[in-house]
């Protein structure tokens, strides 16, 4: 049986003191647990369309864009300020000390359109929430949140209750 | 007939003055786009096995994560200092203006591994070459370096002449 924690790595103090990182890079390493990681995406989707995968920046992308391909629906990345070429639409959020800011391209998304949102972690929930925003103030509807792993202490989950949550693996 | 160019949209003073970006996000957006240029990078690279996939930071992830399920490959991200969490080999290049390093997970590559080298653009081909030189100091073998598009008059290709360098469109 597959078991994606067996492809996730806890790396100790990363990136500071006391922290207990879960790096990825195993499971992107091997091929085969990649493919079941996202079959059990695809396996949560169900039947349900979706036109546009939002990946955010920037180990979001690399489910995000695999996942596109598969629902056969656009890939739209969400980045950092200042890192999107065209006109963009903007969201800020509050971070443990200060806050930071995401940004979507204006025309990623058009009115109605259907949209899975993915990043790879789902930890405060600020970010995705952050996503979240940009995507309805563009008109768009989201079906569902999909992350590798949740860090449940954290409590995501409470700031995206408005939303379908998934995740593949739970800490 | 499937144009790449059609697909890539000219910025103007993006991200500075007088400089003309090339932005692939439309091509992104468009599943069936993606899936065409994927087709045309898979034609390149024939019946050559790939055992790693080496995309860089951060553009490169996008083709360098469906080219290693395509190749049934691993996929390994190249990044900028202090973002991957594991132990790393480094390596640095030269910019215009000053010197840049990237980053490599110390068991990212195994010795005599087949390795695809994947970035969205090559431009001087400063950070290319340095992608090369950390995957060759592991012990892997380059079959080829691809990109979505070379900036001709950069005249990348000069630093990658050791190597077989395909793009699927030139500027």
């Amino acid at each position: 049986m597959f078991r994606i924690k067996d492809h996730i790595r806890d790396i100790k103090d990363f990136p500071k003191k006391d922290i207990i990182y879960k790096d990825i890079t195993p499971l992107l390493q091997n091929p085969k647990a990649t493919r079941d990681a996202l079959k059990e995406f695809l396996r949560h989707l169900g039947d349900q369309k979706i036109e546009k995968v939002v990946g955010i920046e920037s180990r979001g992308f690399f489910f995000a864009t695999l996942l596109a391909q598969e629902l056969n629906a656009g890939f739209i990345p969400i980045r950092k300020p200042g890192k999107l070429p065209f006109k963009t639409f903007r969201e800020s959020y509050s971070l443990e000390y200060g806050e930071d800011i995401l940004e979507i391209h204006c025309d990623a998304i058009k009115k109605g359109e259907k949209v899975l949102i993915h990043d790879d972690v789902l930890a405060t929930g600020g970010t995705a929430a952050a996503a979240c925003k940009l995507v309805e103030k563009m008109g768009g509807e989201i079906v569902q949140c999909n992350f590798l792993m949740d860090l449940d202490f954290l409590k995501g989950r409470e700031k995206l209750s408005a939303y379908k949550v998934v995740s593949l693996v739970t800490y």
